[in-house]
């Protein structure tokens, strides 16, 4: 694993806490597909894009997450990608959640996207796409 | 407006509340839309089956709502429904949310559905369902 | 009501879309949030330090809502604050949700906030906020 | 592992759905509380009644999920929880969630919940859970 690792900033918002006065559980899910998709936008792939022009879409098909220490109302958070592998259909992911400026990760997690065509089904990655991670391992 | 309003119970779990300890103002719309769905199944409108054999949607586009008191963890929440009118391609409903078997209403709404087709267009209400509505108003 | 508006930026991500393909309606309530949010934050009234150092929660007790025209996955959105007038312990603002360089609005609502105390009482505005508001009316 | 896993049926709405058409992938963990909710409620152990009276609080710490097949709009999903086995201050779980009369699992997840303190320190399970706890495994 090689490469400095994709990072995004999150603010934390009444939205996604819960009465146990720190971020739902479920809701680091969404930071970090946010992350992964200004990730992907950043390569030239735009998810609405990609769906309209390409009829791709990419799918969680598996998630190892381990939530080590939670976040809080008004934290800013760093969340990071980073490239493990990828096959010919799938890619994974390596990503974590720090407060900004704090080295303590809060969640890590090992993430595999699929790429589906619009019929839902596995489908090549596009080329452009593999030539670039090619760079990113 | 006569008859009685339809209800539908609602439990309330973490992923609802937030970090001041109540449930998140925007999730009660959640659980409006819920009863709206039931109430609409009920009718027999089940919103997929709807979609599917109609190329029909109904889309909320006004909303009045007083936030009176907060629902909290665990609460089980009565949700109801009451046409106050119809139009061509619209419904007009009042909505409450409640504590089961409480009086005190902690959510009062006004809501207006519209019909809407594959395009998105407002579209009349199907026959049947302006019957049923008659009944009902 | 004179006065430039607060704006604050919203990028739509998946989580925020349903399977109409469009923004979820209970979201733009989020997305309201976040742009008041970050008005008081710089206003000097961030939410955690206000609950924090004060005990001090703002609540949402009424809201009027028209939903004009949907928002989609990837829009960059324009989330618009104004305040409309205040009084000892409510402030009513104006917001208001647009496509970034798009003048047609796609929501436009009238927004009750409450201050409450600890006990979820009711409690003036502080003091400070309010010089900043006379001037902002 | 033996005994028979508690199942709690959960219904797909507009707001667990995403532009994909398909549910949301975060929102799969939040059913999947709601059934750890309603399981823990039935051995006595309802959340909000814990966190009030033990000063108890269950915390997802470890989940691995397997998104297999994706949930729809409107349909009735059964959610499955399993005790794998617990130690001093953690239990771990399998779960599923399959639609109801179907065999097909679209979800398989296995959850780590920490016992925490009000302090949001790791705690004993109590006695009486463990009691119930031990016939289960």
């Amino acid at each position: 694993m090689t490469g400095k690792p994709f990072v995004w900033p999150v603010r934390v918002y009444y939205e996604e806490t819960d009465a146990g006065g720190v971020v739902y559980h479920s809701n680091y899910l969404c930071f970090m597909e946010r992350a992964r998709t200004e990730w992907l936008r950043g390569l030239g792939f735009g998810q609405e894009q990609c769906r309209r022009e390409r009829g791709l879409l990419f799918a969680v098909t598996k998630m190892e997450i381990h939530f080590l220490a939670p976040a809080r109302l008004d934290d800013t958070l760093t969340v990071s990608v980073q490239l493990l592998g990828y096959k010919q259909a799938s890619v994974t992911l390596q990503q974590s959640i720090q407060r900004e400026q704090e080295q303590r990760q809060l969640i890590q997690a090992t993430v595999r996207l699929v790429a589906l065509n619009d019929r839902f089904k596995p489908t090549r990655l596009p080329e452009e796409l593999v030539q670039m991670l090619c760079g990113a391992v």
